[in-house]
């Protein structure tokens, strides 16, 4: 297959213009040097890139679909984080050899999760390399509202949504060989990009979990030049983790990472929206702890002990594939 | 070295924050989830991604210097073929082993482009992987000003900037064992930022010639649905071309890749526009040929005879490395 075939496959596997009535706000998509975007006046332009590298961030065997699901989603994942809604992707795109099927497959799990959201692909570029995906999420937000990793402030409340530790026991339990019911959680990560969005305007910080709840609370208190306490009681988890040892359970929520959770701080004024973004997005939300000052973080147990948690998330370069 | 350091020097090592004066539009750049960008009212946003793997785009001994250089090159000739004025790039690296000193002569290639041209690194990812780079450049456009490769139409002239087919006799000498004086031909492309610009609301359609003359006209014909008359011999060229048979000189100028030129359609009343580009950007401009209606390229000696070129240009999943 050649490239100009690749890509065209592409385009018309991923296209959401079908979707009636939606202006895509797309002057200039797949096809030429680059894409051109309509942006109105007032908002700001949020983008972001990920990478996934066969061996390293994916099993060599993952199905073509649940990779092409996966970098979307991480990148949305990246746009929740900052409170942006998402509207257009370029995607990089090295494949060992040019496959019909496993682009078709690669397309169609991209084109699940695009839709939902309503994003385009609009530009990118196939090569022949190593298995490696490489995206570039573009989204828009009112100008001046976007949630950042600074801003937290002591006596902020510390939220999570959704359950956590969840996608790092699976990987554990598929490598161990068995089958696992809950997969979906490692492969099917929903970026909380409506969350997000309501979040905008309210939170004081917001991250999204993907290296690990201490490693990216840490990148958070960084930024915001603050400390915390965490409640390891409070965390949700999945049911994966039932049944695990208090101890083990928590080791999994603090430093496992691909939840693609969001992490945001509160402050307590706001503390009453709380119920109206659960309801309105039909996500839970968990108040796990509570902004300090001075720096680092204390997990602390039920009976008020420090947990002192083995690992702290996920570094690409200090670990091994 | 950890995912943080080499970010954080990635950061450093790119900044051009230090350009008295100058207005990056980085509202947020590089750490947090994604970057966020000012963008005046009545501009367009232009985006394109462009990706390098060893062994496939550059030979595997490539000095880290020429990669950070030629990654941004391709991505700013894509901003140039559009007319757009290059903003901002997003960087997705992965490497084998996190080296500072790989990173340092990346991060300085790179930098001696960007500066150039005022484009600031506003975020990415990095991964431990087969080496590979991906880029994703931004840029901004008057609205509706757009350079494509739409909207040539017969009559109108052919105009290439520069010269051609040097990068790839370049690479060809340097296969062979010898050392090329013109190697910047091949490692250090100039992308014509400037002249795309001066182009947009002239030319009626534009391309840069990355993959070969042949196969990028190709690209612009099929958009505008025309055909063309090129005069080989007209066609300008480097010294590292001198002494070679016409024939396979020709043979370099029309298969040849990784130039980098603008190649662009002018209708003939613009004709007097030229010498005042020139003049402003230095390069030199020449005409080829001319757009005819119909379909194909003829490629026309001197002795009026019909030149059969071998191939058509690179195509990445048709050659070997």
């Amino acid at each position: 297959m050649k490239e100009f075939q690749l890509i065209r496959q592409i385009q018309q596997e991923t296209s959401i213009d079908a979707i009636t009535g939606f202006d895509t706000g797309v002057k200039l998509g797949i096809g030429d040097d680059a894409a051109v975007l309509e942006l109105a006046a007032g908002q700001d332009l949020v983008a972001a890139t990920d990478t996934l590298n066969a061996g390293v961030h994916f099993p060599l065997d993952t199905e073509p679909y649940d990779i092409g699901y996966k970098c979307l989603a991480v990148n949305l994942s990246d746009m929740a984080a900052m409170g942006a809604k998402p509207r257009w992707a370029l995607l990089s795109l090295s494949l060992p050899e040019a496959s019909a099927e496993w682009v078709q497959s690669f397309a169609a799990g991209f084109k699940s999760l695009a839709s939902t959201h309503k994003v385009s692909l609009v530009g990118g570029d196939t090569t022949s390399g190593p298995l490696s995906i490489s995206l570039t999420a573009l989204g828009v937000i009112e100008q001046g509202a976007q949630l950042t990793r600074a801003g937290a402030s002591p006596g902020d409340l510390i939220v999570v949504s959704g359950t956590i530790g969840g996608a790092a026991r699976v990987l554990d339990l598929l490598r161990a060989g068995g089958s696992v019911e809950e997969q979906h959680l490692l492969d099917r990560p929903q970026p909380r990009v409506d969350l997000g969005q309501a979040l905008a305007g309210y939170a004081s910080a917001c991250i999204d979990i993907s290296d690990g709840l201490l490693a990216d609370i840490g990148h958070l208190l960084t930024a915001s030049g603050c400390a915390a306490r965490l409640e390891v009681a409070a965390m949700p988890h999945a049911r994966v983790l039932d049944g695990l040892e208090d101890e083990v359970r928590w080791g999994y929520q603090l430093s496992g990472g691909d939840d693609y959770e969001l992490l945001f701080t509160l402050p307590r004024s706001h503390e009453g929206m709380m119920a109206g973004w659960i309801q309105s997005t039909g996500i839970n939300l968990s108040i796990i702890g509570e902004v300090e000052s001075g720096e680092g973080v204390r997990c602390i147990c039920p009976d008020e002990s420090v947990f002192d948690p083995r690992g702290s998330g996920f570094e690409h370069f200090s670990q091994s594939p």
